[in-house]
């Protein structure tokens, strides 16, 4: 199951989660693994809080501080060098359990796609593997 | 399967390479994957050696560098912020292959529970796909 | 089913996408997930562009910037920490879906295993759960 995600800024942490549970309820798994996957270069999955959305600014503001925004070799082809280092580093993709027909989230988990070359329309798949 | 851990510090990584073995052994699996998750988001799992413990007082290290303690929007919430962003950094899970019904772990590999605002009690879930 | 990559360098992202695709397409699977896992504490796996091989500069570059070379406590045994920590940070695995028997990356993804302590010669395995 694929779905697509439109950001609106450079950089954003678009909250998927409610897409994520639903492909779970589809796949009528009540148990197993849901393995959620961003087929972009310069996106990447993250799992964190949603209930204060400061947290994903404040994540966006800590990667800025780690990889400066200009100065890389890639940025002579397209400069978005550091939209791909961000992305290595946070990855592409987050394995979650499945249990009771439910992401076993933690009660402050939410799942995020993150942008970090938008705006553009972003690709996810997810993938449940059933056990039960 | 869940277990739990009791962490006994603010930053702590927590070797939880036995507890994961003992669930892989009673799923029955011969070959397959074996997830690793942590439902909080202010921990982590990651995988690095267990032979030297100073490399997880190096790690949190490391990570304290990249993100400063304070100063974040969500600060104004309940002031663990850089514990959030450190999670998001590191991840929730590991998803590690299972090979003649164990764990397919380097020699110096070992699953760690990250604690980046401990001392806390934390559930990790291990889900173990069986393909023999 | 597993392979080995020797690296020539300190530290080099090696693609090594197709020998991954190889094995998707010995596992006769059509649908499912594709786990890629390297079994070694001074590695990773990372999912990031294989058209520009400066990227992997790039990411090796940011990572330099980030994690220090030297003055780790690990560094008394083996003077390697900041290889640890980089593959702690990258993490060991990227799990991948399958789709239509192929691996379902993007057109700029392309799969690295990240030697941070080479020249050395790396063990990956990869795992395929088949749904289809």
């Amino acid at each position: 199951m694929e779905f697509t995600v439109s950001t609106t800024k450079k950089q954003e942490l678009v909250d998927i989660t409610h897409q994520v549970e639903e492909a779970v309820a589809k796949s009528g798994a009540k148990e197993g693994l849901c393995n959620v996957y961003v087929a972009h270069a310069t996106a990447a999955i993250a799992i964190n809080e949603n209930a204060d959305p400061n947290i994903t600014l404040d994540i966006i503001d800590a990667l800025d501080k780690t990889v400066k925004e200009s100065g890389w070799r890639h940025d002579c082809i397209d400069n978005n060098a550091a939209a791909h280092i961000k992305a290595a580093i946070v990855g592409p993709s987050e394995t979650i359990p499945v249990k009771d027909g439910k992401l076993r989230l933690g009660r402050w988990q939410g799942i995020f796609l993150c942008d970090f070359d938008g705006p553009r329309k972003r690709t996810v798949a997810v993938t449940v593997i059933k056990t039960k």
